[in-house]
C-alpha cells in the first residue's frame, strides 16, 4: 500500500539532480516535482538531498528538527560542518564506510511554500525522492524531533519501503502545552511583521524555542551570574547566549520556513496502530516539549512492533544532538536487529 | 536594626490616606512618600493599601505575584472580587473576623516608576506604610511569588517588625532559566514598542508568562483538541484561552509596571542566613519557575529558623491561587506556631 500521490515533474520542472557517482563520497541533488499536499492540492516543490557513503550499502535516512537540512556531516565534497556531526562519522553506527546515508531538506525549508504543510506531505516528498534515486527500500529511517514525525508518517504511508523506524523525541501527536508554546513563538514572528521588525520577531521566536529545547538544569549551571543593569534596564546572564542563538538562526532561516514548519509539528497526528514497521522510540526524560508519557503512549499503541529506550539528559529535547555516544549506541543496536521487512 | 531609608512626605506629597475606622470592615488608603531606592535614589512614591478585619486583631500582610494588588477579597466596602478570594474568607486562617489583613499595591504597579525596582525597595515601602498606619509588628508576612521575595527582604531589613514569614513559591534568588524566560517576555514588550503595538507586545509577554505559571499536565487535560486551520494559518487548541489571558492582562496593566516588576524579580538576591525570623517555605513540585531544589537551598540556608512544606499540584507556580484548601491548612499551622518574636 502506498499513498504516494505526487509524480516527478516532466517538462515544466526539469530534474536538476546530480547522478549518484560511485566514485564520490557525497553527492547533492535537487529535483523539481509536483506534490499533492494535504492542505494545498498539487504544488510544485524542490526536493534537495545529500547522499553520503558506499553505494551498495543499505540506505538509512537521517532527518532532524525543523532547522535541520540535507548536510549531516562534513565530508570531502562538502567540508562545512553538518547538523549531526559526530553521529555520522567513522566507527559510528552511521559510518559512511558501511552505510549509505540520505538526508534531505524538508519541503518548505526554503520558504517557498506559504501554506500549511503536513508531515504526510514530507513523507510523500521523500517517497518521490526515493523513486528518483532508484532506492526501493530503506534499512532504517532515523528521525529526531520533526524528523521523527516525518518518519512516522513515512512508516504509515509507505511501509513497504521501510524496514525499521527509529523515532527520537517525537510522539504521534504534539503535546498541547508544547503546541501552545510554539503558537506563541509564531505570534512573536507575527508581531515582528506588524512592526517592520521581521528579523526581530524571528529571533525572539527562536530564543523562546531555545528555552523549550534546553533544560533549567543546563541554564542553572551555565548562567548563574547576577543580572546587570545596562542603560537602565535589567539584563540577565543568559541574554548574551540568547542574542547569539537568535542572530545565528535569523541569518539562515526564511521567516515563512520557520512559520510553516513550526505549524507542521502542530498539525501532526497519526494513529500509532497504523505503523506496521518495527519501531524503536527514544525518549528523553526531562524533554520539555515531548513528555515521556506521550512516548509511552506511542509505544503502547505500537504493540509488539514498538520498543522504548529512555535517556536522561540535561539537554532535554536537544539530547539527540548532544548525547552522541548514547544515541550512537541505540542506533547500533537498532541496525543490528533486523526489521521484519528486511 | 532597620534599613528604612525613607520618610513620609510632608508638603509636596500630602498624605491622602483614609484613617482606619473601627466601624468598617475594610479601609483603603493612599499615602505619598519619598523612598530611597537602590537603583534610583530618593523618589516620590504612592503607597496604596487595603486593611481588612478586626482592629485589635494581629496583623498579617498578604502579598502576591507582580499582578496582585491591595484588594485580596470582596468585602462589604469593596464588593469586587479580589486576587486571593477563598483564602481570605470566613473560617479560613485568613478570616477577617479573627485577623487584620493588610495588602498593598507594589510600588511601580501604577506604571509611574520607570527605573529598576529592587525587592528591598518594596520592603522599605512597606515599613513606611506600617509607620503611617501605626502598626509596630506583623504577626506574619504571607508572601507568594513576588510577594515571597518582598517578604524575605522585609525579614532581612526589618526583622524587629516581623514575627514570622511564610514564603510560597519564591526563592532567595531567581533561577537562571526562569530569569531567561522573563527576559524574553520583556523583549516581546520591547518588540511591540518598536512601532505602536505596545498592547500586542504586552499581551504576548503575558501569554508566555502563563506557560511558565501553569503546567503541561493542566494544558494536556484542557486543550487536547486537534488544531484548526483558520485563514490559512494553524491555530492550536489553547489559543482562545491565551487570547483571553492576554487581553485581560493588557486591560489592567501599565506596560512600565509589567516591565519593572518583572525585572524586579530578576534583581532579587538575598542571603538566606540574613533572615533571622522563623520562616515557613512552601514549594510546589512541578513549578516551572521556582524549582523545588532552589527552595530546599533556601531552607538549608535558614538553618533552624526554616521549615519546608511541599505541595504537588497540576497548577505549578499558580498553586497558591488554586489549591486554596491546602494553602489554608499550611497557613493555619503557621499562625498557630508562635514566631520567636511573638
Amino acid at each position: 500500500m502506498s499513498f504516494a500521490t505526487a509524480a516527478i515533474a516532466s517538462d515544466s520542472f526539469a530534474p536538476l539532480s546530480v547522478p549518484v557517482d560511485a566514485g564520490r563520497s557525497a553527492v547533492r541533488g535537487e529535483i523539481a516535482a509536483i506534490l499533492s499536499m494535504r492542505h494545498g492540492g498539487a504544488r510544485p516543490v524542490r526536493l534537495r538531498y545529500e547522499l553520503v557513503g558506499r553505494e551498495q550499502a543499505p540506505v538509512v535516512v537521517l532527518a532532524g528538527g525543523i532547522s535541520a537540512h540535507r548536510h549531516v556531516a562534513a565530508n570531502a565534497e562538502f567540508p562545512e560542518k553538518g547538523w549531526a556531526e559526530g553521529l555520522v562519522a567513522p566507527g559510528r553506527a552511521l559510518d559512511p564506510a558501511s552505510r549509505r546515508i540520505l538526508a534531505f531538506d524538508f519541503i518548505g525549508a526554503d520558504g517557498a511554500l506559504d501554506l500549511p504543510i503536513d508531515t504526510a506531505d514530507q513523507a510523500d516528498a521523500l517517497a518521490l525522492l526515493l523513486d528518483h534515486l532508484g532506492i526501493t527500500q530503506l534499512q532504517c529511517f532515523v528521525g529526531y524531533s520533526y524528523g521523527a514525525l516525518v518518519g512516522q508518517q513515512f512508516a504509515v504511508r509507505h511501509p513497504q519501503r521501510l524496514a525499521k523506524l527509529v523515532a527520537v523525541s517525537g510522539a504521534h501527536r504534539p503535546h498541547p502545552y508544547a503546541a501552545a508554546w510554539r503558537a506563541l513563538q509564531r505570534r512573536a514572528v507575527a508581531l515582528g511583521q506588524l512592526q517592520c521588525g521581521e528579523s526581530h520577531g524571528l529571533a525572539l521566536a527562536r530564543q523562546f524555542a531555545m528555552l523549550s529545547y534546553r533544560t533549567p538544569e543546563e541554564f542553572g549551571e551555565r548562567f548563574d551570574a547576577p543580572p546587570e543593569v545596562v542603560n537602565g534596564r535589567v539584563r540577565v546572564a543568559a541574554e548574551d547566549y540568547l542574542d547569539a542563538a537568535g542572530a545565528q538562526y535569523v541569518a539562515r532561516t526564511p521567516v515563512e520556513a520557520y512559520l510553516r514548519l513550526s505549524e507542521s509539528i502542530d498539525l501532526h497526528r497519526i494513529d500509532p496502530a497504523a505503523i506496521s514497521v518495527p519501531t524503536v522510540v527514544v525518549a528523553v526524560e526531562g524533554d520539555r516539549l515531548v513528555p515521556l508519557a506521550d512516548l509511552v503512549g506511542l509505544v503502547e499503541g505500537l504493540g509488539p512492533r514498538g520498543s522504548l529506550r529512555v535517556l536522561r539528559s540535561p539537554y532535554g529535547h536537544d539530547a539527540f544532538l548532544k548525547e552522541t555516544d548514547r544515541i550512537d549506541a541505540i542506533l547500533a543496536t537498532a541496525f543490528r536487529t533486523p526489521g521484519e521487512n528486511a
